[in-house]
């Protein structure tokens, strides 16, 4: 089997974190210059790899094994979330470098644009994988300042390159390695995690409303407190989602806004972000439909409330022969120091998943943080977590 | 009795309306350009009505009757809330300024400065009670971006200036009129409302900390979720308190923020500000220790809660005897369209009434707006209650 060298590999994740360096993570959100900066640099790291490297119309960094046959996809995402980690993403890119670097060749390598949603939902691997029509990018929008995503294109100097899409035929399928960004590895004293599936989400926005008034003057009875009918909701949902979940459900109501979000005034006005995920797509659909009857009952009120989709994302399961090698590959470099886990963060092999078999592999996160400039993974399980993939890669090669 | 000048009333309160014009409102926030505009405009015409009128050190607008003997101290505030209505603070400013000009002596006149509190609590009228320290003055800072007061009074051109204080045996007592801010008035189809008493506040600020962690990796299991931790405790309020609290009690959670407030990250931080008022001191105390022990029982959960007090302010009872000058003034131009009612807003009254007698006059809010641009009251409400504050004041200078 291959051997990686994990001085280049470290080297490479370094010049990498610092472009857009935040304290000890990174800021590089999707288009910024950073990012344009990210990109360009990955395209020459990949040129001198030997692949033919191209920036496409969507931002995505795609490096072509010229050799003919069939080929093994690797990648991740570039950008970061906001002031975060430096490994969220930039680790599976240079993995995928560092494997096309130790194979030789049958490896393509892909930097996706925008897997952190700071313009809309995985649009770099959708697009590669042909699920991005030109009108989605006509309508995205920055989610930070509303700029149109066309105009962060143009000023990326992306726009009118053409988009590339994945030749299907030429492709064994799609491996990902990615940090946890979760507990469980550390908690369970494991090294690798290997991906069983990887959760599909739904996501809503909540908006209640009722009649801004004096907190002073304005009576109880009469009130149409949209914070208080919020609050209300939430409350339901706490109290009946854990009846009904799966064992590996989890729910979030991140975002709360109280309009105006003054002390002495009765809000009119309230808004939550709430979601939820798991590997079984029926019972997301339970939930749904369990959320809608809390939703009615809360219509019984004062305030009128109104339930949006923000999306929803399907559950996809890891294929089979790709568990096996991964398993195989950690067996012999980490023995017993493995195991098999959903995904409940989104990743880019969803998308590729749809389109050909696809893999993901985890290394710890340390405390499991992410999304967090203190973001971190020991270099030990950055390096054996490279070669698990390195070997994992070469047999699906080797095998196919 | 004496007859005021209705069209010299609207005149003057148009007048005033036109400095800082915000909509069909008024955006005059204390010491921006507009607000000192307006002082310096109050000035003038309470020396054109034979007043001394001087703007002092907190940017109080004090108009002193150079005649002998004791008076009748008559004001409101004459700044805004952000983007606020019209007759808030204005109109009982302009109705005693109209009922100086209609009595011809025995009137001051005071314009307050900072009720609405945009860089703290009363300043004004507590600076003109004694109540003020030249420590606290140091210490405020705007709740709109952080400029200190000190700050604040060197542009607003006040700073340098000494502060007015009340010679307390030269008063009578106080008298202010002021919009209702609810539909207390409107709901019974009355004119009139004779104040009886200014509700307490006890404010608090409560927050939660938890840890910020992955919404999709994080289990549910090992979650400290500030969000969820904070909705627990205000659906716990909103249960609790309609059962110990008293008629007129009110309470409102003004504001919720949950950090970092993204959709797919586990809040680690949460922050409510949460009031009630009562006219009953004794009841207040006693909410605000059932608030503490649903703060202890919230302390069982995984996040660690804590409550700062934001402030309280007495409850504050009028003076009876001029309840009764108002009631009988209020009979006689409205018969039968006027009632006793508490204050559920706070006003520059609950200050002069630590100091000396003090009387209020309520004139309906039409749809129960305030704080709000929309705000209003119709003309001939307006001008019945400057004529019923006009002939109340009267009365009270003549039988003392």
């Amino acid at each position: 089997m291959p051997t990686i060298d994990p001085a280049r590999l470290l080297a490479d994740l370094h010049a990498l974190r610092a472009i857009g360096t935040y304290k000890s993570g990174v800021h590089r959100p999707t288009y910024g210059a950073d990012d344009v900066r990210s990109r360009h640099w990955l395209a020459e790291r990949l040129t001198q790899a030997g692949l033919t490297a191209t920036i496409d119309g969507i931002g995505n960094v795609i490096g072509l094994d010229p050799t003919p046959g069939r080929k093994l996809l690797l990648g991740s995402h570039l950008e970061t979330q906001n002031h975060a980690g430096w490994l969220d993403g930039a680790m599976g890119v240079i993995y995928a470098l560092e494997v096309a670097r130790t194979l030789g060749q049958g490896i393509d390598v892909a930097g996706w644009a925008d897997e952190e949603g700071h313009f809309g939902s995985f649009l770099g691997s959708r697009s590669y994988a042909g699920l991005l029509p030109e009108a989605e990018i006509d309508a995205c929008k920055s989610v930070d300042d509303g700029t149109p995503l066309r105009a962060a294109l143009e000023t990326a100097g992306f726009a009118g390159k053409p988009r590339l899409q994945a030749d299907l035929a030429r492709y064994h399928g799609y491996l990902e390695a990615h940090i946890e960004q979760g507990a469980t590895l550390e908690d369970a004293g494991q090294r690798i995690g290997i991906v069983t599936a990887i959760v599909g989400s739904h996501r809503f926005r909540i908006v209640f409303e009722g009649q801004q008034n004096h907190a002073g003057t304005t009576r109880m009875a009469v009130r149409k407190d949209a914070g208080v009918a919020l609050i209300k909701l939430a409350a339901a949902i706490e109290d009946r989602f854990p009846k009904i979940v799966g064992p590996r459900t989890v729910w979030t109501i991140g975002r709360i806004t109280l309009d105006p979000g003054a002390p002495s005034i009765v809000p009119g006005r309230a808004e939550m972000l709430f979601q939820f995920r798991d590997t079984d797509q029926a019972l997301l659909f339970t939930l749904e439909r369990e959320l809608e009857a809390l939703v009615e009952q809360a219509n019984q009120g004062p305030c009128r409330v109104t339930v949006a989709h923000r999306g929803r994302s399907v559950p996809r399961q890891m294929d089979e022969g790709f568990q096996a090698a991964f398993e195989r590959a950690a067996e012999k470099h980490a023995p017993g120091l493995h195991q098999r886990m959903p995904s409940g963060a989104g990743h880019d092999a969803q998308i590729m998943a749809e389109r050909m078999p696809s893999g993901m592999l985890f290394v710890p996160s340390i405390g499991g943080i992410s999304h967090h400039f203190s973001e971190d993974t020991s270099e030990a399980d950055i390096v054996l977590g490279c070669q698990v993939f390195a070997d994992a890669a070469a047999e699906v090669l080797a095998l196919a």
